[in-house]
């Protein structure tokens, strides 16, 4: 790797990422409307010489192809993340997921790059009835706007991959936690708390059970797959691998581990029903043996992250008025 | 079933289904961008003080919305269904299935149409090693644009269905044969015989084996499972069924029926591999015992399938001037 394209390179896991690719003398070119996007997250890596930012959008052709002009590996970060609120407009994935993937691929395509790591997500395997889940699960029905678009862009990428002869990583995540984290249930709680420490609304019944990972490891992971550059001999050209930890949480047990952190017991309201919105999949836990293959495996434990986590969000409060 | 909007209803099955329902006295809305679809095929349909055609594109939400209102369920038939050329057009796909699916089910959700019947396709289980293939196959990887577009769609269908409490059957056809026929290796086929009758090219090594189903069977499976009305009880409101013959035909043995029926021994000349175009799936045979389950079987073997095409081209040539 000499000349990496970064979409999403202001967001929590992209901006992780360009810094780890800069520590290791990578060039990188990283794009970003700051729909989304911090300022503040790009500030160490605006101090190298061998980092260039482009303010631009994935759904921007041209953007695009100007900006990943001579590298030879592109990580298309960049996406719409809010799992939850897909129904209030449904057209929002579809776009910033589906087409704007079809656009880096085109644009890899006139500038002659051919090979992708996508992050994909564990909600791609809908209610799975296969717990842990494998890779090679049953073949799933979609319960969420979000994952049906990012389920669309893994099957883009693969065509491309048989089609085009591109090589491609995709990375199916549990939720990443760390520095730098900007949405999900530990910010929701830890918010709420922040405003009124007696008491905590929570999505569901509590019983959700799902998956973590931590930031780092998350990229320990990729990085050591994209290392091993087995895409261009695995099937189709393909890797697939799932990234999580070997445990799960209960969303009580999270919300013992963030209570204990700041001291708090607050009365918990819980909405009700197994699930946290509708299409939520109120069990997510990744079968990580193939990844574990590799030699990979975590530093820490869920709770380790979501402590990482929380003392991150505490010094940087302004993240809580974002959104 | 009392009022039914229809896309592609100029099409080959689009039609064919038009007429169907009107036989039954379904009034029928049918749309059609006249693209690839025939004016001929709705001659009958045309007669009938039931159907109304609305030409349109389903890319056009007004025509859409306008041409819906009243339906009491959307049969979406339109498609780019050149499965051989998406690498000639990379945006076809995504556009003409994909995004139009997603603007059908949006205007669905503006009139309040909620019933959904989706012709996808055997190419979404990739190159399954589990064959004949079942519709809970392991998680395949897409090798072509037309595939991953299909299942793209069907992923937007299934969030409806549970975020919009939608109904949705999903069929999963082979390819479909008889009258109206218009594309795919019969007619491909018998316009060399008509041009040179001693010789044939052929793309791949002959190998290739398929599954293929008549057209009125593909209908009966159809109606049969949507008269059954269960899929607001199956899980996600979602049902999905394979629909094709028990058997499959090796492309020489399509040769000699051809061949047989016109009367000619052409040389035949192989472009070789074991595919007939890049992403094409060299073995397809889907498992359906679960449509059979319903009752349901088909009439016509794959041979007399095929005769059936032959005896419609021989006595429609005009079609053969087409595209």
């Amino acid at each position: 790797m000499r000349k990496a394209f970064v979409t999403g390179a202001a967001g929590f896991i992209g901006s992780k990422l360009v810094d780890r690719l800069l520590s290791r003398k990578v060039e990188v070119v990283g794009l970003d409307n700051m729909s989304t996007g911090q300022d503040e997250f790009l500030r160490s890596a605006r101090n190298e010489t061998l980092f260039q930012f482009v303010r631009g959008d994935t759904l921007d052709s041209d953007a695009l192809c100007g900006a990943m002009q001579g590298a030879d590996i592109v990580f298309h970060f960049a996406a719409n993340a809010d799992v939850r609120f897909g129904l209030e407009h449904p057209g929002k994935d579809l776009e910033q997921n589906t087409t704007a993937t079809f656009k880096v691929l085109e644009a890899m395509r006139a500038t002659g790059v051919r090979r992708i790591v996508f992050p994909s997500t564990g909600s791609v395997y809908g209610e799975a009835e296969e717990i842990p889940t494998p890779e090679d699960a049953a073949f799933p029905t979609q319960t969420s706007l979000y994952a049906a678009s990012k389920l669309a862009a893994e099957a883009l990428i693969q065509a491309y991959c048989e089609g085009f002869e591109f090589e491609a990583y995709i990375f199916r995540f549990v939720s990443i936690l760390g520095e730098r984290y900007t949405h999900g249930h530990v910010i929701d709680f830890y918010k709420q708390l922040i405003e009124h420490p007696d008491y905590l609304t929570v999505l569901g019944d509590g019983t959700q059970r799902k998956s973590y990972l931590y930031v780092q490891d998350c990229l320990d992971a990729m990085l050591h797959v994209i290392d091993q550059r087995t895409a261009h001999s695995a099937p189709h050209r393909v890797q697939i691998y799932n990234l999580g930890t070997d445990e799960y949480c209960q969303v009580t047990d999270s919300i013992r581990c963030i209570c204990q952190y700041l001291g708090l017991s607050p009365h918990l309201k819980f909405t009700g029903g197994n699930k946290g919105w509708i299409g939520d999949n109120p069990f997510i836990f990744l079968d990580t043996r193939k990844i574990r293959a590799t030699g990979w495996e975590p530093k820490l434990t869920i709770e380790q992250a979501i402590v990482k986590t929380l003392r991150w969000l505490e010094q940087n409060r302004w993240v809580l008025k974002r959104r």
